[in-house]
């Protein structure tokens, strides 16, 4: 075992909770030889000696003494390009960019294969809660029945808000993005995109299928409106973000983000705040949960810090479950129940509803509960965008048993 | 990657949930080759064929392609003979036998090193939440500070019937034995010693140090009487049987088992009935918390299932921290708060506490709050055995943040 020499991508909040955090860890026998940044004449408040830095990423990519590229930067595109540049040579990476993972595994799997270079991305889905790490090793087996939690912090933050904090959406929201945890667009958080991504990560180490995001039905919390908080309120229930991949039967699953109404006796309703929760199901084992900070500087450190300790232990992602012959098949023909809160918009006609169990009109607004093939809710897609709409999960699909505990 | 070739020992509920799941698990690749018993003319409700089992241990250790034992036996001594002849020869080893790991670790790490054979014992320490593998693995770094938490099913079961369905502790006691949650005997549970075996097992894997079971103080649930409930009730906290092993600074660390005053505010306040709780605490990424059934036969045997599977891929301990150089040492030079409640045995004048910050006297029963150092609470182990005695913990030492959230 080497010392490892790092090259890090990137020195925003992410980066320098790794320089933190490696100045710290005493045995972790790394250290970071070059940071590469986009503007090199920016005052830094880290006592950081300036030759560390440079704004050419040759000079880390080139560097024949850095075994480990750590890639911890916004841009998808550029993480793109830094990441394929580093493995095509045979230089390990750690990233924790979950859009450009998400968008490119299968590609990055190969690649990894190809030129015998290791990739690791602990960090990318949930921060500091070791979900593929797990799924990968431990859970390594078929009796593997769901997936489902909280994977994105700032919506859930600002649904917190709401719900425990008695704000209003808008406030929430002010709120958030006043301490950070909400980008001025907020689109990729609220939106679901954030937690899509993750889940896609997730879902190709849970049963070794990859799902490209286009094809998977995603839908935020940007809609939400009083009214659809009231009846939660009413129903002693919470609105969460929920991003969920599942065995539907033997040889098919399905996977979605939406809002859920959660009740009080599931292990995700008491994740608040900023916090993430992932529920992992399996036959045997039946719930396992895990809680922690999924987002912010020093907890994506320190899983950034796992995955390079891991790199120095040779440790890499095998992917073994995608060698599995009888993997099950991605379907999108699963009934859905859901609630759909309108205004304007004639949603009971214009949705292709299976049945409708409860309607709901007032002066103010009205909503519909009604079975949905998922596939018609992805068919539909647009027409939810609609500002009058909010549609949000009150499924029990999967089993017998009230499976989303 | 080649199949492996079991050999069982034991096949009580444990052993069979092995079977069960090996037969589901189409992608485990491993196979049963032979199961020792202790009793072979016992009748068997599982479909077995009869050639599958034996009662000569040598019929396992001396099949050459058996390349797995996997050890699920009730009993600790004879568990040690068949763990440490197969490491003898080379064979690797499964095992979920707590009492035998807590009391034999060091030897059985060296011998791992000297016959180059692993010893995997995930299933030992809370069932399927996958705690060994994780601190082995992803907090394989000094800025690890805490683990703490619910580590025995049976009771908490007990525990759980008292504080949220209102039961007596023999009524509790009672309930769990019918339910098979605790043995005919169930000091092993509630008297901490299953908490305290797993709590060393853990810590060799947190922190790198192995402290034998005699040197750490381990008090159980027995004592418990209508007079704590009830002044837990009246603080709207329940009383956990908590096992914990914390840094208290840079140098050193401490560990014990004992009940403990949990609020709501805490994680392992939710942690209910039969089910484990862990918190683990680092510098950077704060808390994590894993929740999951701790025991019975398929969670166990689903953990023993990731454990084969993980020897498929060559997966062994390295035990990584102990080679570490400025491991921290084990101390009991530390100051808890504690509650004592006592009847005849005077207990303000026979413990020496060093401040005495509550008294309480009534007809029935009294108690004292105050400060007292855990080595002084070690020395006065046996005192506390008195039937009208029974004490729990009331720390927050670790420091200045509610740590023990």
């Amino acid at each position: 075992m080497n010392t490892i020499k790092i090259g890090l991508f990137g020195f925003g909040t992410v980066g320098q909770g790794i320089y933190h955090v490696l100045k710290q860890a005493k045995n972790a026998h790394a250290t970071i030889k070059r940071i590469c940044v986009r503007d090199i004449s920016k005052p830094r408040a880290t006592d950081l000696p300036p030759s560390l830095l440079t704004d050419r990423q040759e000079d880390i990519l080139d560097d024949p003494e850095i075994n480990l590229i750590v890639e911890v930067i916004d841009n998808a595109d550029a993480a793109y390009g830094i990441v394929t540049t580093a493995l095509r040579r045979g230089i390990d990476v750690v990233s924790g960019n979950k859009a450009m993972l998400a968008r490119h595994l299968p590609e990055l799997i190969d690649m990894q294969r190809r030129y015998n270079a290791a990739l690791l991305y602990d960090a990318s889905s949930c921060g500091s809660i070791p979900v593929i790490r797990n799924l990968e090793e431990y859970y390594d087996n078929d009796l593997l029945l769901e997936v489902k939690g909280i994977l994105n912090g700032s919506s859930n933050y600002i649904l917190s808000c709401v719900f425990d904090h008695g704000e209003t959406y808008g406030q929430a929201l002010d709120h958030a993005r006043r301490l950070g945890f909400a980008e001025s667009d907020p689109t990729f958080d609220i939106g679901g995109w954030d937690a899509l991504f993750k889940l896609i990560i997730i879902t190709v180490h849970a049963l070794g299928e990859y799902v490209a995001p286009e094809r998977i039905f995603t839908y935020g919390i940007q809609n939400i409106h009083e009214a659809d908080i009231r009846y939660a309120r009413e129903k002693r229930m919470k609105i969460k973000l929920v991003a969920q991949v599942a065995k539907v039967s033997e040889s098919a699953f399905t996977m979605f983000v939406m809002p859920e109404f959660v009740g009080p006796e599931k292990y995700i309703y008491s994740v608040d705040d900023e916090y993430n929760g992932v529920v992992i199901r399996g036959e045997c084992y039946d719930r396992q949960f895990m809680f922690g900070k999924g987002a912010g500087s020093l907890p994506t450190a320190s899983s950034i810090l796992s995955d390079i300790m891991a790199r120095r232990h040779n440790y890499r992602y095998e992917y073994k479950k995608m060698a599995y012959l009888d993997r099950p098949a991605y379907t999108t023909d699963v009934t859905l129940r859901i609630y759909a809160r309108y205004g304007t918009t004639d949603i009971p006609s214009l949705l292709p509803f299976k049945k409708i169990t409860e309607m709901y009109m007032s002066e103010g607004s009205n909503y519909v509960i009604g079975d949905i093939l998922l596939s018609d809710l992805i068919a539909h897609r647009r027409l939810l965008d609609a500002s009058d709409i909010f549609i949000a999960n009150l499924s029990r699909f999967f089993s017998d048993r009230d499976i989303s505990h």
